[in-house]
């Protein structure tokens, strides 16, 4: 069928089961297709076509509630909700979003973007239908990499408690990103490979689909009930915290699929079903994956499988620019330990996991622990390093402050996917960081202008004996060979330096030296500070320019509250010193999806907007 | 014995039987007395006095490391370690803290606060304790509540996996500040019945103690290895988590204890010993508590268990203000929902709890889910309000961020122990939350000046269509009879205003009524505005002020850096207008415990010390 022509899921319900399995195909292929031409979440889309079509087949959304966790595998479901003919615009700048959003379609219930919430906010939702004496699903479909976090397991221990009726779909692809761990893993396999649920499809044969409206229905339902009772094996972690379980069914068989959720659908408490799938099913090279590399992806041939987009060869990642560094420095100091929250292909730590196995910890999705874990590696003398994108460090903000700040403890942070981040949108913008960490004693904030100024600040930050904070944004630069450079914590670099300009430009990062190749090549009047050290500040470098008397322009890519511009503006206060200051960063809104460059328009925050600034107010 | 002469736990490994059993006796009785003269945490002590015996009976401090999950719990250990004679000075200024600090002792290898923190910081010191090759035990010591918040699990999950040694010692009194919830408390309860370790007693009777150094020990060692393995019973949750489990034990039988740790010396791998403890052990009224009066207790007769310091009867704690109106509230709108993490005592919610049993909620130490929780209440047309102590609401900065504020979601959340709290110190200071609430979109942050104005802000929260705090400290205040009065979302109050004076100072929360009796009573040349809103700030009465000229004086108990003196700034800078400021609040330091004044002043906080800066700059 032409997928673009679907306009809500009702039509579903309507098919047959050859239909139904017509349909994950053409989905797929259209899948396949679209994300080719747009780059996106690939491969845990492809894992959930027939659990998506199974669900939408079983419920009836808007009414009854379906809440995708993160939300990047909800693709299959915007696909049947009616945006198919949308999609080239996926994860554009005013396109539709890669994840689930409430202002884009009213089957969008919940949204997120950050891993393990939908069984909390699941949760919430069914004790308000409750409460409001509402009569529907509510539907959490929950990966196993999300289920092994902290935060899902303090839901189900409530969901278990308070035992209001709900169908959590068990997603096990046995993969979060790239390869699980953890001890849940285990406990989640040995589940996997049970039997019980074969057994019951033969008892109840092709009843539920076939009599579904028939006189039968009620009393097979029952049977059928009691045939799940007395079938239901020992659940392991599930029994644990008191939740009945359903499982484990073929995530690819349809079929199967309809009768586990609507078995599930008889009971009035919650209930895990557990659905086997395979990410990446159905396109040859995104089901041979193991690491992680068709999770997320950038336009690619659809044919050869090859990636479209390259990295020039003289580019690296800022990710890769910094484990690169690491590696070199694990070599020579046996101390530095490295952690990833179930992020080491994203990251880049891979050589470093593959180089130093025994000095290199992946702690699945456990921000917290990942950073509380690193506290005691710090009280017991090691040097940790966590790799972290800034907004999944949101997770670990209680860590940072009681269990590293608070004991001045010498851990090394290195925050990827700082300031904006482009694509994914405002669940994942790397922007607050600053604003949450600078009001933290005792923690260095810093950020490199260029490949060596990233590493000799990560060097620094080994031999610093306080946190430390090394922010680096997503994305690519020119890589330039290393060359060690002395620096001193908190100090500027004057770039640009005439002293008699009529402007001073304040900044931090990559920006840097985009702003000194437009003076140099415009011959702008204006000077320029690389602020690489966002706390402490240069005290000293700013009074001394601030009492030339030229106005200063703090351009920076996060929020403007909590940020380089206040950390400014104290100290100038502080020191009676009044001199014009303008802050360009964001002002109190979140930040949509889009490509950098187009979100920074948006925002007035791209560089001839700066310029415009300068002239209008220098 | 004189528990004050002990100076460190080595004559312990010397005792007999009984001998152990008289020392349990004496720190009971010494425990007692000397928290009826200083206020402390009472109960959770009683509790595991023998335990602590028996972990320094069993362990080599500080070269094993023992960590106090929480560490309120420490004080038998402070008192084993040698500082018995510092406990007139617990919890006060300058003297001994109420938890586990590293610069107090050489045994006090950890420090926490915040619940559920040590079993991640314990496997960082296992792993490295392995890397370096070293040999000692890791000893983490947490309670049942602890046990089942996310971060705990995430650690057992990490720990099951890496397999490093560890033994943790899993102190079960059923309880946590009051009656745990959750479904792993039935999980609990099932291995808390169970009979296993009953019968290895019988087995290995009395060898360990009284054999421990002769030559047939090794050999019954192995025996009791052997022994050991086939009696484990099947272990719950702990057995999800791959680790293996030893017990029950009775936690207040000393020989019992000592036997169960030398067992669990002996595995090579990471081992969960599950102590049965009575909170309150000892005291009668402690003994027969059951909703928490007796864990952090204030100065009490010995004798007929009565408290020393009353609230006088027209006074009332900020919580109560907040759960009474709230309960009326509640009654009014069947759309209102409490939620609390495991603290229905310390916020006063006993009474909500008690009359709206249907939509009151006890999330249990997870203050991250329980704000995911109530995303989904608000998603669902609900309106939660969640009361959570300021410093416990750092666990749940990327909900607040992610699943609340992201999606403009109208939860009040009520910020309880907001700024500086006194005896708890450092981990518990609630100086942080406006620092990093404020660079969040959509949030709202309010804090009343009296009784009437904290009801009015509240009632206003609920009429609010966003992220709403409504903030409020520890302590009590007089009650004054409420008056509904409107006050609209970020507007000030001019509390004194005569216009010609010579300086305006800005402040919020109870010091404003302080300030204006000060400056009434004594003719202070002062005018004077409640900043209860401190986001959104009231730009125009700001500015209006501003203009006039007069040097403005910011005075707050948190912290400078990202707070409302910051706001000030930013909106006198963006308008142009140079005006002198002068910001009061804590400088980029943790601030230790003591009594609120003392502490103050230790800070430059006090009153005394804004009048003096005025005079000077004024």
């Amino acid at each position: 069928m032409d997928i673009k022509e679907i306009k809500d899921p009702s039509f579903i319900k309507k098919l047959n089961k050859k239909e139904l399995v017509e349909l994950a195909k053409d989905i797929r292929s259209f899948l396949i297709d679209s994300v080719s031409k747009t780059g996106g979440h690939l491969s845990s889309n492809l894992g959930v076509v027939e659990l998506t079509i199974a669900l939408h087949y079983c419920f009836d959304a808007p009414k009854d509630r379906i809440l995708f966790d993160v939300g990047h595998q909800s693709y299959v479901h915007k696909i049947l909700t009616g945006r198919a003919g949308s999609f080239d615009s996926l994860r554009q700048f005013g396109g539709i979003s890669g994840f689930q959003r409430r202002n884009e379609s009213e089957y969008d219930c919940f949204e997120a973007g950050h891993s393990s919430t939908a069984l909390s906010s699941a949760l919430g939702m069914a004790i308000a239908r409750d409460l409001n004496k509402d009569d529907y699903y509510v539907v959490p479909v929950v990966g196993d990499g999300a289920l092994s976090s902290g935060l899902s397991l303090e839901a189900l221990n409530q969901i278990g408690d308070l035992k209001s009726k709900m169908i959590i779909v068990f997603n096990d692809n046995n993969m979060s990103i790239s390869r699980n761990v953890g001890a849940l893993t285990k406990a989640f396999s040995s589940l996997r490979s049970a039997k019980s649920y074969v057994e019951l499809k033969d008892n109840v044969k092709d009843y539920l689909i076939t009599k579904k409206h028939g006189s039968e229905y009620i009393q097979t339902v029952k049977n059928l009930k009691n045939s799940i009772k007395s079938k239901i094996i020992k659940s392991g972690i599930f029994d644990e915290f008191n939740i009945d379980y359903l499982g484990p069914v073929d995530g690819h068989d349809i079929d199967a699929l309809i009768k586990a959720f609507n078995a599930a659908r008889e009971k009035d408490e919650p209930v895990v079903v557990h659905v086997i799938t395979k990410k990446g099913k159905g396109y040859k090279y995104s089901e041979e994956d193991t690491c992680g590399k068709w999770h997320g992806v950038g336009k690619f041939n659809v044919e050869n499988g090859e990636f479209l987009s390259r990295t020039p060869d003289n580019y690296k990642s800022y990710s890769r620019i910094v484990a690169d560094r690491l590696a070199v420095l694990m070599e020579e100091n046996q101390d530095i330990v490295a952690i990833t929250p179930a992020m080491i292909s994203g990251s880049a730590l891979n050589n470093v996991f593959a180089g130093y196995p025994e000095r290199s910890f992946d702690c699945g999705i456990a921000e917290d622990h990942a950073l509380a874990f690193a506290s005691g590696l710090a009280l017991n003398g090691k040097r940790p390093f966590v790799s972290v994108y800034s907004s999944f460090l949101q997770r670990a903000y209680d860590q940072l402050n009681h269990d590293i700040c608070r004991m001045d403890l010498p851990v090394v942070i290195g925050i990827d996917r700082a300031s904006i981040v482009g694509e994914d949108g405002s669940s994942h913008q790397g922007v607050f960081d600053i604003g949450f960490l600078r009001p933290l004693p005792h923690m260095i904030i810093c950020e490199g202008k260029d490949s060596c100024e990233i590493e000799n600040l990560l060097e620094l930050g080994f031999k610093t004996a306080s946190p430390y904070a090394l922010r680096y944004p997503r994305g690519s630069i020119e890589y330039k060979e290393f060359k060690r450079e002395e620096i001193k914590v908190g100090t500027w670099e004057k770039l640009v330096n005439n002293d008699n300009e009529k402007a001073v430009i304040i900044s931090y990062g990559n920006d840097v030296l985009k702003i000194r190749d437009d003076i140099l090549n415009n011959d702008l009047p204006y000077d320029l500070i690389n602020a690489r050290f966002i706390k402490p500040i240069d005290e000293q470098m700013l009074l001394e320019t601030a009492e030339r008397g030229r106005p200063l322009f703090v351009y920076t890519n996060d929020m403007i509250k909590g940020g380089l511009g206040d950390s400014i503006l104290e100290c100038l206060n502080a020191h009676h010193i009044t001199v014009p200051v303008y802050i360009l960063g964001i002002d109190d809104v979140y930040v949509r999806h889009g490509e950098v460059s187009l979100v920074k328009e948006s925002l007035n925050l791209d560089l001839k907007y700066l310029y415009k600034v300068i002239e209008e107010n220098a």
